[in-house]
């Protein structure tokens, strides 16, 4: 029974990540993720595409709370109001989940591989369409929309990379509000 | 002299885009590019590393337009003023220098191969560090000229797709003004 049991996905992920900052993201392989997990690679190919997947489970949890937060914002707020909930909802998910020294992690064994960065890449584009799309469904007009999910996944960025850097204490939610009231001062006073 | 021939790196320039036109960017060979160039192989190495950077010939010219711009704005200016100095000089540049026809040409050669995005996106990058080291160059406080630099290049990204666009007549710099103008709606009138 033990590969139907509950908490493989979790015990998988776990694995993989002590694998991947053990022997680096090449090095290591399905087989020996399975191993330490102990489940088949049957189980794990029930769980992940591929191990590259095992960074990226959490990406549509992530993009559900984005999208829902804006969805639940009350209507005829100010335009800021849905995408400060979006990320006020994704940065509490991320600081209150997995916490900050799980992102630390993945950040450095994402950042030293060329596919995973781009994999990165792709995961905040999908993002930010999918912001864009929720403000849409909203009402929001197309350019607006477009640009407040760029926007979005800018604060997110930055607010994410100085979360996770040495020494910060700051928690990703206030970081994250920070940058886009920053956003605003550099945006505002011109033209 | 055939080979030192001022222009040569235009006529190679010209030569490998009407290729990459016609036969796509991976079916393109350097020595395809000389031959319609008329000149030779070592002269297309003398001007390009590959075939490749024919396409981001440009991009150290720009990146100098915005990081100019920067550092010629009014001194005490509200600190939307050197981005949005950046974002004209730096559109300005775009729709005179090559126009409308020539982006929209690259864009499809770079869409329709993966190697050529990313290497548009490193562009976009090492863009978004230019602005942030010219503006902390100017005394503006690191994280604040770091979210500068991913807004300017998010104003300028954006504004760049809508004109390309089909149909669409308006000019790049009044495309980025408003799109700056917009981000400004966004971020305002929050917490």
């Amino acid at each position: 029974m033990a590969r139907w049991a509950p908490g493989a996905s979790e015990r998988l992920q776990r694995a993989a990540m002590e694998l991947f900052a053990e022997d680096g993201f090449e090095a290591t392989t399905v087989a020996g993720i399975a191993v330490r997990a102990g489940v088949t690679e049957r189980t794990f190919f029930r769980h992940f595409a591929d191990k590259r997947e095992v960074l990226f489970a959490g990406e549509s949890v992530l993009e559900k709370v984005f999208v829902d937060a804006i969805a639940g914002a009350p209507a005829g707020a100010p335009p800021a109001g849905p995408l400060v909930a979006a990320l006020d909802a994704g940065g509490r998910a991320l600081q209150d989940e997995r916490g900050r020294d799980y992102a630390r992690t993945r950040n450095e064994i994402i950042m030293a591989n060329e596919q995973l960065r781009e994999r990165e890449l792709l995961k905040l584009a999908k993002l930010s369409h999918a912001v864009t799309a929720a403000l849409v469904a909203r009402g929001v007009a197309d350019v607006t929309a477009c640009l407040a999910g760029e926007l979005v996944v800018l604060v997110f960025k930055t607010g994410f990379t100085r979360w996770i850097a040495p020494g910060e204490t700051r928690d990703l939610v206030e970081l994250q509000r920070e940058g886009f009231a920053a956003i605003g001062d550099l945006a505002r006073a011109e033209t």
